[in-house]
């Protein structure tokens, strides 16, 4: 069997095959590098119809970014995505408060997600940060909530739950904010989407 | 807002609208128990024209769980997906090797993916095991080859990885083996692809 080991060839070849694809649906420079990393991640060029990236939202996040900021997931998965290496020299850190013992007790009792309870945690810190929302919806509509209470005000929100209940309302809910986002509109999305739009981003500034 | 906040119920209600828009297309009960979920992870209904589950597969992988086993991932991302605490009640194991010093170092020396490299310790390990491939196709490849060489019997490969370069030639490789296997054919593929087939298989056991 022969076939490319080297995984800069592979990303590069693969970029090159997504624009030849893509045709004549070309976006602007930074978008194009989302979008694409996007559709790379899932293989599935729909997201180059559905991924809707705010106006402010790159500037934002690559402020927040060079600076060094809190990144806040609602998943160990999309946490797990995230590329550390680059994160670490962007002097950024990552946060997944889901697994938190505190937070599994005060979801059962509440009667509530962790997603949601950890959300509530997160935007109590009041540092510039990046919100990561790759799963549950519950989570994007909680923090849909405190944005309208003016709390949590973020540099970023990539909201990209996936899902048949709730995903394509609270991506819905999430644009209608005046706030940075990123997000992929109706039913999908997920995890995986969420870390290739929080990786694209750094790679911007630093790769 | 109104939306569904109990994760039990928004599964259900999920899997009834599955199975609803599925329409005439219909599975067996444990391979639709597999595809559903895959469905239900990625709201993408095609899954259900591309997985591809082998004769054996099912028993073979539920006589591994049920007994306790290892299951060795390409990814970190993958890793995270499956559900441990059902895993742990199972008497399971799972593996990611990617990031172990030793790997990287081997990877970077010899000009691999740290995948391969990783895969290669894994099959070195003489107990029953599951193979989780979601990202690398050269990681499935590499797994193939060893195979063939008798190495590794594996009692599932779940071989999904994603992308434009080898995924696809990787995983029609896989189907030309003697094993228990499910894949998803083309391009399309991923870890929380494969993270969902392994826990719905768990949950065939128990949940």
């Amino acid at each position: 069997m022969e076939y490319i080991k080297d995984p800069m060839k592979i990303e590069e070849k693969s970029f090159e095959i997504i624009t030849e694809e893509l045709g004549n649906k070309t976006f602007q420079e930074r978008e194009g590098k989302i979008i694409k990393r996007v559709i790379h991640t899932t293989a599935d060029f729909e997201y180059g119809d559905i991924t809707k990236i705010s106006e402010t939202a790159i500037d934002s996040a690559l402020k927040a970014l060079k600076e060094g900021c809190k990144i806040y997931t609602d998943t160990k998965m999309a946490m797990s995505g995230i590329n550390k290496k680059v994160l670490k020299e962007l002097n950024s850190e990552i946060y997944c408060l889901v697994d938190d013992a505190e937070v599994t007790k005060e979801a059962k009792e509440r009667g509530l997600t962790r997603s949601m309870v950890a959300m509530e945690k997160a935007v109590k810190d009041p540092e510039t940060k990046i919100f990561v929302i790759g799963n549950a919806p519950t989570a994007l509509f909680q923090l849909c909530s405190y944005i309208d209470e003016g709390h949590g005000k973020p540099s970023l929100v990539v909201g990209v739950p996936v899902g048949f209940v709730g995903a394509a309302e609270s991506k819905e809910e999430l644009t209608k904010r005046n706030v940075p986002y990123i997000t992929t509109l109706g039913r999908k999305g997920g995890s995986t989407i969420a870390a290739a739009i929080i990786n694209a981003l750094m790679y911007m500034i630093k790769r």
